[in-house]
Protein backbone atom coordinates (compact mmCIF):
# COMPACT_ATOMS: atom_id res chain seq x y z
CA UNK A 1 0.00 0.00 0.00
CA UNK A 2 1.35 3.41 -0.72
CA UNK A 3 2.15 6.14 1.78
CA UNK A 4 -0.80 8.34 0.75
CA UNK A 5 -2.90 5.16 1.03
CA UNK A 6 -1.63 4.52 4.53
CA UNK A 7 -2.11 8.10 5.91
CA UNK A 8 -5.69 8.12 4.54
CA UNK A 9 -6.63 4.93 6.31
CA UNK A 10 -4.59 5.82 9.48
CA UNK A 11 -6.69 9.05 9.31
CA UNK A 12 -10.25 7.33 9.02
CA UNK A 13 -9.29 4.51 12.30
CA UNK A 14 -8.41 7.01 14.42
CA UNK A 15 -10.56 10.05 13.26
CA UNK A 16 -7.23 11.81 13.37
CA UNK A 17 -5.45 14.38 11.20
CA UNK A 18 -2.39 14.75 14.40
CA UNK A 19 0.90 13.63 13.44
CA UNK A 20 3.14 13.36 16.46
CA UNK A 21 6.31 14.82 15.70
CA UNK A 22 9.71 12.72 17.30
CA UNK A 23 12.01 15.34 18.14
CA UNK A 24 13.95 13.89 21.45
CA UNK A 25 15.61 16.43 23.22
CA UNK A 26 17.50 14.37 26.38
CA UNK A 27 18.01 17.45 28.21
CA UNK A 28 14.19 18.03 29.07
CA UNK A 29 13.41 14.16 29.51
CA UNK A 30 12.13 12.85 32.75
CA UNK A 31 14.47 12.47 35.50
CA UNK A 32 14.16 8.65 35.74
CA UNK A 33 15.04 8.36 31.90
CA UNK A 34 18.29 10.48 31.88
CA UNK A 35 21.42 8.89 31.97
CA UNK A 36 20.11 5.17 30.72
CA UNK A 37 21.86 4.25 27.95
CA UNK A 38 18.89 3.94 25.28
CA UNK A 39 17.11 7.16 26.47
CA UNK A 40 16.25 8.16 23.78
CA UNK A 41 14.45 5.26 22.27
CA UNK A 42 12.96 4.47 25.55
CA UNK A 43 11.27 8.19 25.46
CA UNK A 44 10.18 8.24 22.17
CA UNK A 45 8.75 4.21 22.34
CA UNK A 46 6.67 5.38 24.94
CA UNK A 47 5.25 8.71 23.42
CA UNK A 48 4.12 6.46 20.72
CA UNK A 49 2.86 3.58 22.62
CA UNK A 50 0.75 6.29 24.50
CA UNK A 51 -0.61 8.29 21.23
CA UNK A 52 -0.54 5.39 18.32
CA UNK A 53 -4.49 5.29 18.37
CA UNK A 54 -4.70 9.22 18.10
CA UNK A 55 -2.63 9.76 15.21
CA UNK A 56 -2.36 9.47 11.31
CA UNK A 57 1.34 9.65 11.08
CA UNK A 58 4.60 10.26 13.35
CA UNK A 59 7.30 11.84 12.56
CA UNK A 60 10.92 11.45 13.35
CA UNK A 61 12.93 14.68 13.26
CA UNK A 62 16.08 12.84 12.17
CA UNK A 63 18.67 15.65 13.45
CA UNK A 64 17.95 15.06 16.89
CA UNK A 65 19.15 11.71 16.45
CA UNK A 66 22.15 12.31 14.87
CA UNK A 67 23.47 15.15 17.19
CA UNK A 68 23.02 12.65 19.95
CA UNK A 69 24.84 9.74 17.92
CA UNK A 70 21.29 8.05 18.12
CA UNK A 71 21.21 6.59 15.12
CA UNK A 72 20.53 3.34 16.23
CA UNK A 73 17.64 4.66 18.47
CA UNK A 74 15.83 6.07 15.43
CA UNK A 75 16.45 2.86 13.73
CA UNK A 76 14.61 1.02 16.57
CA UNK A 77 12.24 3.28 17.08
CA UNK A 78 10.90 2.95 13.22
CA UNK A 79 11.16 -0.70 13.57
CA UNK A 80 9.08 -0.77 16.65
CA UNK A 81 6.40 1.89 14.95
CA UNK A 82 6.36 -0.76 11.71
CA UNK A 83 5.74 -3.76 14.47
CA UNK A 84 3.98 -2.41 17.15
CA UNK A 85 1.35 -0.28 15.77
CA UNK A 86 1.05 -1.35 12.02
CA UNK A 87 -0.78 0.63 9.70
CA UNK A 88 0.85 4.23 10.85
CA UNK A 89 3.22 5.54 8.63
CA UNK A 90 6.48 7.19 9.64
CA UNK A 91 7.46 10.29 7.73
CA UNK A 92 11.30 10.97 8.08
CA UNK A 93 11.69 14.33 8.58
CA UNK A 94 15.55 15.02 7.11
CA UNK A 95 14.67 17.71 4.50
CA UNK A 96 17.60 16.18 2.70
CA UNK A 97 18.56 17.81 -1.07
CA UNK A 98 21.11 16.69 -2.66
CA UNK A 99 21.84 15.63 -6.89
CA UNK A 100 22.85 12.16 -9.16
CA UNK A 101 24.39 9.32 -7.27
CA UNK A 102 24.23 11.73 -3.97
CA UNK A 103 20.11 11.94 -3.86
CA UNK A 104 20.48 8.01 -4.27
CA UNK A 105 22.14 7.40 -1.45
CA UNK A 106 19.88 9.84 0.67
CA UNK A 107 17.07 8.00 -0.45
CA UNK A 108 18.73 4.29 0.61
CA UNK A 109 19.49 6.20 4.18
CA UNK A 110 15.21 6.98 4.57
CA UNK A 111 13.68 4.15 2.46
CA UNK A 112 16.28 1.21 3.10
CA UNK A 113 17.88 2.04 5.85
CA UNK A 114 15.22 3.35 8.20
CA UNK A 115 12.56 2.04 6.77
CA UNK A 116 10.34 5.30 6.66
CA UNK A 117 7.44 5.39 4.66
CA UNK A 118 7.60 8.67 3.25
CA UNK A 119 10.67 11.55 4.03
CA UNK A 120 11.00 15.44 3.42
CA UNK A 121 13.03 16.63 0.98
CA UNK A 122 14.07 20.32 -0.16
CA UNK A 123 13.17 21.30 -3.85
CA UNK A 124 15.92 24.47 -4.31
CA UNK A 125 17.92 22.00 -6.34
CA UNK A 126 15.42 20.97 -8.68
CA UNK A 127 13.23 18.24 -9.76
CA UNK A 128 16.56 16.04 -11.15
CA UNK A 129 17.61 15.63 -7.63
CA UNK A 130 14.20 14.54 -6.69
CA UNK A 131 13.47 12.01 -9.06
CA UNK A 132 15.23 9.26 -7.24
CA UNK A 133 12.41 9.30 -4.31
CA UNK A 134 9.81 10.20 -6.84
CA UNK A 135 10.14 7.22 -9.04
CA UNK A 136 9.43 5.16 -5.60
CA UNK A 137 5.75 5.16 -6.19
CA UNK A 138 4.79 3.52 -2.68
CA UNK A 139 6.85 6.49 -0.71
CA UNK A 140 5.57 9.74 -0.12
CA UNK A 141 7.96 12.81 -0.98
CA UNK A 142 7.05 15.90 0.88
CA UNK A 143 8.21 18.87 -0.26
CA UNK A 144 8.94 22.04 1.60
CA UNK A 145 7.24 24.70 -0.02
CA UNK A 146 6.62 27.82 3.15
CA UNK A 147 8.33 26.94 6.03
CA UNK A 148 6.81 28.04 9.69
CA UNK A 149 9.80 30.17 10.42
CA UNK A 150 9.93 33.95 10.62
CA UNK A 151 12.83 33.99 7.61
CA UNK A 152 10.80 31.42 5.45
CA UNK A 153 9.56 34.82 3.47
CA UNK A 154 13.33 35.92 2.79
CA UNK A 155 13.38 33.20 -0.54
CA UNK A 156 10.38 31.66 -0.67
CA UNK A 157 8.13 34.82 -1.29
CA UNK A 158 10.40 36.68 -3.43
CA UNK A 159 8.23 37.16 -6.82
CA UNK A 160 9.20 35.39 -9.46
CA UNK A 161 8.04 35.53 -13.20
CA UNK A 162 6.72 32.62 -14.93
CA UNK A 163 6.92 31.31 -18.22
CA UNK A 164 3.47 32.79 -19.10
CA UNK A 165 5.09 36.19 -18.01
CA UNK A 166 2.86 35.95 -14.87
CA UNK A 167 4.47 36.91 -11.45
CA UNK A 168 3.52 35.19 -8.41
CA UNK A 169 6.04 34.00 -5.25
CA UNK A 170 8.31 31.13 -5.54
CA UNK A 171 6.92 29.04 -2.91
CA UNK A 172 3.42 29.29 -5.23
CA UNK A 173 5.35 28.60 -8.25
CA UNK A 174 6.89 25.87 -6.21
CA UNK A 175 3.48 24.30 -5.61
CA UNK A 176 2.39 24.74 -8.99
CA UNK A 177 5.31 22.94 -10.59
CA UNK A 178 4.85 20.07 -8.50
CA UNK A 179 1.33 19.49 -8.28
CA UNK A 180 1.78 19.67 -12.45
CA UNK A 181 5.50 18.62 -13.42
CA UNK A 182 6.42 16.39 -10.27
CA UNK A 183 3.10 14.39 -9.04
CA UNK A 184 3.12 11.95 -11.86
CA UNK A 185 3.39 9.41 -9.40
CA UNK A 186 0.81 11.01 -7.38
CA UNK A 187 2.84 10.29 -4.37
CA UNK A 188 4.00 14.26 -3.42
CA UNK A 189 2.58 16.47 -0.83
CA UNK A 190 4.23 19.68 0.50
CA UNK A 191 4.93 21.65 3.67
CA UNK A 192 3.49 24.91 4.83
CA UNK A 193 3.89 26.46 8.18
CA UNK A 194 0.99 26.74 10.62
CA UNK A 195 2.20 30.13 11.64
CA UNK A 196 1.16 31.51 7.36
CA UNK A 197 -2.20 30.71 7.67
CA UNK A 198 -3.17 32.83 4.20
CA UNK A 199 -0.04 31.05 2.35
CA UNK A 200 -1.82 27.49 3.05
CA UNK A 201 -4.95 28.99 1.66
CA UNK A 202 -3.01 30.11 -1.18
CA UNK A 203 -1.19 26.16 -1.49
CA UNK A 204 -4.37 24.73 -0.83
CA UNK A 205 -6.47 26.29 -3.92
CA UNK A 206 -3.09 25.40 -6.34
CA UNK A 207 -2.86 21.81 -5.70
CA UNK A 208 -6.38 20.41 -4.85
CA UNK A 209 -6.39 17.48 -2.73
CA UNK A 210 -2.98 17.29 -2.90
CA UNK A 211 -1.45 16.05 0.83
CA UNK A 212 -0.28 18.95 3.23
CA UNK A 213 2.16 18.54 6.23
CA UNK A 214 1.82 21.62 8.47
CA UNK A 215 4.27 22.06 11.38
CA UNK A 216 3.73 24.98 13.77
CA UNK A 217 0.84 24.52 15.72
CA UNK A 218 1.73 24.15 19.56
CA UNK A 219 4.99 25.79 20.43
CA UNK A 220 5.08 27.99 17.43
CA UNK A 221 1.90 29.46 17.75
CA UNK A 222 0.11 28.57 15.00
CA UNK A 223 -3.67 28.44 15.36
CA UNK A 224 -5.55 25.14 14.56
CA UNK A 225 -8.89 26.89 13.31
CA UNK A 226 -7.30 28.71 10.89
CA UNK A 227 -5.20 25.71 9.59
CA UNK A 228 -8.26 23.66 9.06
CA UNK A 229 -10.26 26.46 7.41
CA UNK A 230 -7.06 27.60 5.06
CA UNK A 231 -5.86 23.65 4.64
CA UNK A 232 -8.68 21.56 4.70
CA UNK A 233 -10.29 19.68 1.58
CA UNK A 234 -13.78 19.95 1.39
CA UNK A 235 -13.98 16.38 2.58
CA UNK A 236 -12.08 16.85 5.77
CA UNK A 237 -8.90 15.63 4.30
CA UNK A 238 -5.22 16.74 2.88
CA UNK A 239 -3.58 17.61 6.38
CA UNK A 240 -1.23 16.23 8.17
CA UNK A 241 -1.25 18.60 11.30
CA UNK A 242 2.18 18.15 13.35
CA UNK A 243 2.60 19.25 16.63
CA UNK A 244 6.20 17.89 18.61
CA UNK A 245 7.47 19.58 21.75
CA UNK A 246 3.62 20.74 22.75
CA UNK A 247 3.31 16.87 23.38
CA UNK A 248 6.43 15.14 24.20
CA UNK A 249 6.88 17.83 27.08
CA UNK A 250 3.57 18.10 28.17
CA UNK A 251 4.93 16.23 31.16
CA UNK A 252 8.03 16.35 33.09
CA UNK A 253 7.55 13.51 35.28
CA UNK A 254 7.21 9.47 35.03
CA UNK A 255 3.82 10.26 33.78
CA UNK A 256 5.22 11.81 31.12
CA UNK A 257 3.60 9.74 28.07
CA UNK A 258 0.10 10.22 29.79
CA UNK A 259 0.43 14.05 29.50
CA UNK A 260 1.34 13.72 25.94
CA UNK A 261 -1.49 11.26 25.22
CA UNK A 262 -3.53 13.98 26.52
CA UNK A 263 -1.91 16.79 24.18
CA UNK A 264 -2.59 14.81 21.21
CA UNK A 265 -5.98 14.01 21.93
CA UNK A 266 -6.95 17.92 22.99
CA UNK A 267 -5.23 18.80 19.27
CA UNK A 268 -7.27 15.77 17.83
CA UNK A 269 -10.34 17.09 19.24
CA UNK A 270 -9.47 20.30 18.72
CA UNK A 271 -8.98 19.81 15.12
CA UNK A 272 -11.67 17.41 14.47
CA UNK A 273 -14.30 20.52 16.16
CA UNK A 274 -13.24 22.95 13.88
CA UNK A 275 -13.73 20.47 11.10
CA UNK A 276 -17.46 19.59 11.76
CA UNK A 277 -18.06 23.31 12.65
CA UNK A 278 -17.09 24.27 8.52
CA UNK A 279 -20.14 25.23 6.92
CA UNK B 1 42.03 30.12 13.55
CA UNK B 2 38.93 30.17 11.58
CA UNK B 3 38.55 28.03 8.51
CA UNK B 4 38.53 30.61 6.05
CA UNK B 5 42.00 31.39 7.31
CA UNK B 6 42.94 27.75 7.74
CA UNK B 7 41.63 27.53 4.16
CA UNK B 8 44.39 30.39 2.36
CA UNK B 9 47.12 28.41 4.39
CA UNK B 10 46.57 24.84 3.05
CA UNK B 11 45.88 26.70 -0.30
CA UNK B 12 49.60 28.44 -0.24
CA UNK B 13 51.40 25.66 1.40
CA UNK B 14 49.82 22.82 -1.35
CA UNK B 15 49.79 25.64 -3.95
CA UNK B 16 46.42 24.16 -4.67
CA UNK B 17 42.94 24.67 -4.97
CA UNK B 18 41.93 21.26 -5.35
CA UNK B 19 39.48 19.40 -2.90
CA UNK B 20 39.30 15.53 -2.75
CA UNK B 21 35.29 14.71 -2.32
CA UNK B 22 35.07 12.09 -0.13
CA UNK B 23 32.17 9.66 -1.52
CA UNK B 24 32.87 6.30 -0.70
CA UNK B 25 30.95 3.62 -3.02
CA UNK B 26 31.90 0.41 -1.67
CA UNK B 27 30.77 -1.69 -4.81
CA UNK B 28 33.58 0.88 -6.49
CA UNK B 29 36.47 -0.32 -3.97
CA UNK B 30 39.60 -2.54 -4.83
CA UNK B 31 39.10 -5.97 -4.41
CA UNK B 32 41.40 -6.12 -1.48
CA UNK B 33 38.81 -3.96 0.67
CA UNK B 34 35.71 -5.17 -0.27
CA UNK B 35 33.74 -6.90 2.56
CA UNK B 36 36.28 -5.75 5.68
CA UNK B 37 34.28 -4.27 8.70
CA UNK B 38 36.09 -0.61 8.25
CA UNK B 39 36.29 -0.81 4.83
CA UNK B 40 34.95 2.62 4.63
CA UNK B 41 37.34 4.05 7.04
CA UNK B 42 40.56 2.24 5.21
CA UNK B 43 39.39 2.98 1.87
CA UNK B 44 38.93 6.80 2.36
CA UNK B 45 42.06 7.18 4.59
CA UNK B 46 43.98 5.72 2.32
CA UNK B 47 43.10 8.40 -0.45
CA UNK B 48 43.65 11.46 1.91
CA UNK B 49 47.11 10.28 3.17
CA UNK B 50 48.14 9.69 -0.68
CA UNK B 51 46.68 13.17 -1.46
CA UNK B 52 46.91 15.47 1.59
CA UNK B 53 50.09 17.44 0.39
CA UNK B 54 47.89 18.40 -2.96
CA UNK B 55 44.56 19.75 -1.53
CA UNK B 56 43.34 22.83 0.05
CA UNK B 57 40.50 20.79 1.42
CA UNK B 58 38.87 17.19 2.37
CA UNK B 59 35.09 17.16 1.70
CA UNK B 60 33.07 13.70 2.59
CA UNK B 61 30.07 13.85 1.66
CA UNK B 62 27.74 12.56 4.20
CA UNK B 63 25.20 10.66 2.56
CA UNK B 64 28.08 8.27 1.20
CA UNK B 65 27.97 7.00 5.18
CA UNK B 66 24.91 7.42 6.69
CA UNK B 67 23.22 4.66 3.44
CA UNK B 68 26.32 2.20 4.96
CA UNK B 69 25.78 3.06 8.81
CA UNK B 70 28.98 4.05 8.37
CA UNK B 71 28.74 7.22 11.01
CA UNK B 72 31.31 5.44 12.49
CA UNK B 73 33.72 5.31 9.98
CA UNK B 74 33.14 9.32 9.41
CA UNK B 75 33.83 10.25 12.72
CA UNK B 76 37.24 8.10 12.40
CA UNK B 77 38.25 9.34 9.24
CA UNK B 78 37.73 13.30 10.28
CA UNK B 79 39.49 12.96 13.51
CA UNK B 80 42.24 10.80 11.35
CA UNK B 81 42.47 14.42 8.66
CA UNK B 82 42.72 16.30 11.49
CA UNK B 83 45.52 14.55 13.48
CA UNK B 84 47.71 13.12 10.86
CA UNK B 85 47.33 16.30 8.38
CA UNK B 86 46.98 19.25 10.63
CA UNK B 87 45.91 22.45 8.86
CA UNK B 88 43.98 20.83 6.32
CA UNK B 89 40.48 21.92 6.59
CA UNK B 90 37.44 19.20 6.28
CA UNK B 91 34.10 20.89 4.79
CA UNK B 92 31.30 18.45 5.84
CA UNK B 93 28.67 18.07 2.83
CA UNK B 94 25.49 17.87 4.18
CA UNK B 95 23.41 20.22 2.63
CA UNK B 96 21.42 20.70 5.46
CA UNK B 97 18.25 23.21 6.59
CA UNK B 98 16.18 23.43 8.68
CA UNK B 99 14.75 25.85 11.55
CA UNK B 100 15.06 26.97 15.49
CA UNK B 101 16.14 24.26 17.58
CA UNK B 102 16.22 21.53 14.67
CA UNK B 103 18.90 23.95 12.86
CA UNK B 104 20.91 23.72 16.56
CA UNK B 105 21.06 20.50 16.28
CA UNK B 106 22.44 19.95 12.61
CA UNK B 107 24.64 22.61 13.67
CA UNK B 108 26.19 20.10 16.52
CA UNK B 109 25.91 17.23 14.01
CA UNK B 110 28.72 19.38 11.68
CA UNK B 111 30.82 20.91 14.63
CA UNK B 112 30.45 19.04 17.60
CA UNK B 113 29.72 15.48 16.43
CA UNK B 114 31.88 15.31 13.40
CA UNK B 115 34.31 18.33 14.17
CA UNK B 116 34.01 19.57 11.10
CA UNK B 117 35.65 22.60 10.00
CA UNK B 118 32.47 23.61 7.71
CA UNK B 119 28.99 22.78 6.30
CA UNK B 120 27.55 22.88 2.90
CA UNK B 121 23.82 24.39 3.95
CA UNK B 122 20.64 24.91 1.64
CA UNK B 123 19.21 28.71 2.26
CA UNK B 124 15.69 28.15 0.97
CA UNK B 125 14.32 28.30 4.25
CA UNK B 126 16.03 31.48 5.01
CA UNK B 127 18.72 33.46 6.88
CA UNK B 128 17.42 32.88 10.59
CA UNK B 129 17.53 28.96 9.22
CA UNK B 130 21.20 29.46 8.59
CA UNK B 131 22.25 31.69 11.53
CA UNK B 132 23.26 28.58 14.39
CA UNK B 133 26.16 28.11 11.60
CA UNK B 134 26.72 31.93 10.71
CA UNK B 135 27.03 32.44 14.48
CA UNK B 136 30.22 30.08 14.40
CA UNK B 137 32.34 32.77 13.47
CA UNK B 138 35.27 29.50 13.46
CA UNK B 139 33.47 27.83 10.72
CA UNK B 140 32.78 27.65 6.93
CA UNK B 141 29.19 28.08 6.08
CA UNK B 142 29.00 27.28 2.55
CA UNK B 143 25.43 27.77 0.58
CA UNK B 144 24.26 26.32 -1.81
CA UNK B 145 24.08 29.26 -4.74
CA UNK B 146 23.83 27.17 -8.34
CA UNK B 147 23.94 23.94 -8.22
CA UNK B 148 26.05 21.50 -11.21
CA UNK B 149 22.52 19.38 -11.93
CA UNK B 150 20.67 19.98 -15.00
CA UNK B 151 17.68 20.91 -12.73
CA UNK B 152 19.52 23.20 -10.72
CA UNK B 153 18.06 25.66 -13.64
CA UNK B 154 14.26 24.91 -12.96
CA UNK B 155 14.17 27.10 -9.53
CA UNK B 156 17.69 28.59 -9.46
CA UNK B 157 17.47 30.81 -12.53
CA UNK B 158 13.76 31.57 -12.12
CA UNK B 159 13.88 35.54 -12.37
CA UNK B 160 13.15 37.33 -8.81
CA UNK B 161 11.85 40.96 -8.71
CA UNK B 162 14.14 42.55 -6.10
CA UNK B 163 13.09 45.30 -3.59
CA UNK B 164 14.32 47.35 -5.45
CA UNK B 165 12.34 46.24 -8.63
CA UNK B 166 14.85 45.12 -11.02
CA UNK B 167 14.76 41.83 -11.73
CA UNK B 168 17.22 38.91 -12.27
CA UNK B 169 17.85 34.93 -11.60
CA UNK B 170 17.00 33.60 -8.14
CA UNK B 171 20.27 32.28 -7.79
CA UNK B 172 21.98 35.79 -8.21
CA UNK B 173 19.63 37.11 -5.56
CA UNK B 174 20.50 34.61 -3.03
CA UNK B 175 24.12 35.34 -3.80
CA UNK B 176 23.75 39.12 -3.30
CA UNK B 177 21.72 38.59 -0.08
CA UNK B 178 24.42 36.49 1.24
CA UNK B 179 27.37 38.42 0.58
CA UNK B 180 25.47 41.88 1.50
CA UNK B 181 23.03 40.47 4.63
CA UNK B 182 24.49 37.10 6.10
CA UNK B 183 28.14 37.50 6.26
CA UNK B 184 29.11 39.24 9.32
CA UNK B 185 31.20 37.00 10.65
CA UNK B 186 33.12 36.44 7.18
CA UNK B 187 32.89 32.85 7.42
CA UNK B 188 30.52 32.58 4.35
CA UNK B 189 31.16 30.74 1.03
CA UNK B 190 28.41 29.37 -1.96
CA UNK B 191 28.62 26.39 -4.10
CA UNK B 192 28.55 26.96 -7.78
CA UNK B 193 28.54 23.98 -10.01
CA UNK B 194 32.00 23.43 -12.32
CA UNK B 195 28.73 22.83 -15.25
CA UNK B 196 27.59 26.52 -15.01
CA UNK B 197 30.50 28.36 -15.97
CA UNK B 198 28.60 31.61 -17.04
CA UNK B 199 27.06 31.48 -13.72
CA UNK B 200 29.85 31.35 -11.94
CA UNK B 201 31.57 34.25 -13.87
CA UNK B 202 28.00 36.72 -12.71
CA UNK B 203 28.40 35.43 -9.04
CA UNK B 204 31.85 35.94 -8.66
CA UNK B 205 31.32 39.80 -9.98
CA UNK B 206 28.86 39.71 -7.04
CA UNK B 207 30.69 38.37 -4.31
CA UNK B 208 34.01 40.38 -4.31
CA UNK B 209 36.80 37.74 -2.62
CA UNK B 210 34.19 35.43 -1.22
CA UNK B 211 35.36 31.63 -1.77
CA UNK B 212 33.20 29.58 -3.89
CA UNK B 213 32.96 25.57 -3.54
CA UNK B 214 33.19 24.38 -6.86
CA UNK B 215 31.97 20.87 -7.33
CA UNK B 216 31.44 18.93 -11.57
CA UNK B 217 34.84 18.96 -12.59
CA UNK B 218 35.97 15.52 -13.57
CA UNK B 219 33.33 12.93 -13.72
CA UNK B 220 30.69 15.71 -13.74
CA UNK B 221 32.23 17.53 -17.37
CA UNK B 222 32.76 20.71 -16.16
CA UNK B 223 36.10 22.56 -17.64
CA UNK B 224 38.91 23.02 -15.34
CA UNK B 225 40.10 26.79 -17.85
CA UNK B 226 36.83 27.99 -17.51
CA UNK B 227 36.43 27.74 -14.02
CA UNK B 228 39.68 29.50 -13.37
CA UNK B 229 38.76 32.48 -16.14
CA UNK B 230 35.23 32.71 -14.58
CA UNK B 231 35.55 31.80 -10.37
CA UNK B 232 39.23 33.10 -9.40
CA UNK B 233 39.57 36.07 -8.36
CA UNK B 234 42.54 38.19 -9.17
CA UNK B 235 44.93 37.21 -6.57
CA UNK B 236 44.54 33.75 -8.10
CA UNK B 237 42.09 32.63 -5.01
CA UNK B 238 38.62 32.29 -4.04
CA UNK B 239 38.29 28.62 -5.31
CA UNK B 240 37.83 25.28 -3.99
CA UNK B 241 37.73 22.70 -6.95
CA UNK B 242 36.14 19.73 -5.78
CA UNK B 243 36.79 16.08 -7.45
CA UNK B 244 35.27 13.27 -6.02
CA UNK B 245 34.90 10.21 -8.07
CA UNK B 246 37.82 11.07 -10.93
CA UNK B 247 40.33 10.81 -7.87
CA UNK B 248 38.58 8.11 -5.84
CA UNK B 249 38.35 5.57 -8.40
CA UNK B 250 41.25 6.67 -10.98
CA UNK B 251 42.45 3.38 -10.43
CA UNK B 252 40.39 -0.11 -9.23
CA UNK B 253 43.70 -2.30 -8.23
CA UNK B 254 45.69 -2.63 -4.70
CA UNK B 255 47.65 0.76 -5.92
CA UNK B 256 44.62 2.86 -5.83
CA UNK B 257 45.49 5.23 -3.54
CA UNK B 258 48.58 6.12 -6.12
CA UNK B 259 46.45 6.40 -8.92
CA UNK B 260 44.17 8.97 -6.89
CA UNK B 261 47.63 10.51 -6.31
CA UNK B 262 48.23 11.07 -9.93
CA UNK B 263 44.77 12.12 -10.61
CA UNK B 264 44.67 14.73 -7.64
CA UNK B 265 48.19 15.80 -8.70
CA UNK B 266 46.98 16.44 -12.67
CA UNK B 267 44.22 18.21 -11.52
CA UNK B 268 45.93 20.73 -9.35
CA UNK B 269 48.62 20.96 -11.97
CA UNK B 270 46.10 21.55 -14.46
CA UNK B 271 44.35 24.37 -12.52
CA UNK B 272 47.45 26.03 -11.63
CA UNK B 273 48.73 26.10 -15.23
CA UNK B 274 45.30 27.79 -16.42
CA UNK B 275 45.80 30.34 -13.39
CA UNK B 276 48.96 31.22 -14.66
CA UNK B 277 48.17 31.62 -18.23
CA UNK B 278 45.78 34.44 -16.97
CA UNK B 279 46.34 38.08 -18.59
Amino acid sequence: MSFVQTLKQARLRNDSLVCVGLDPEPARFPAHLRGAPDAIFAFCRDIVDATADLVCAFKPQIAHFAAQRAEGDLERLITHIHATHPGIPVILDAKRGDIGSTAQHYASEAFERYGADAVTLNPYLGRDSVQPFLDRADKGVILLCHTSNPGAADLQELPVRGTDGGELPLYQHIAMSIARDWNANGNCALVVGATWPEQLAQVRALVGDMPILVPGVGAQGGDVEAVIRNGATRGGEGLIVSSSRAILYAGAGEDFAAAARKAALALRDDINRHLHARP
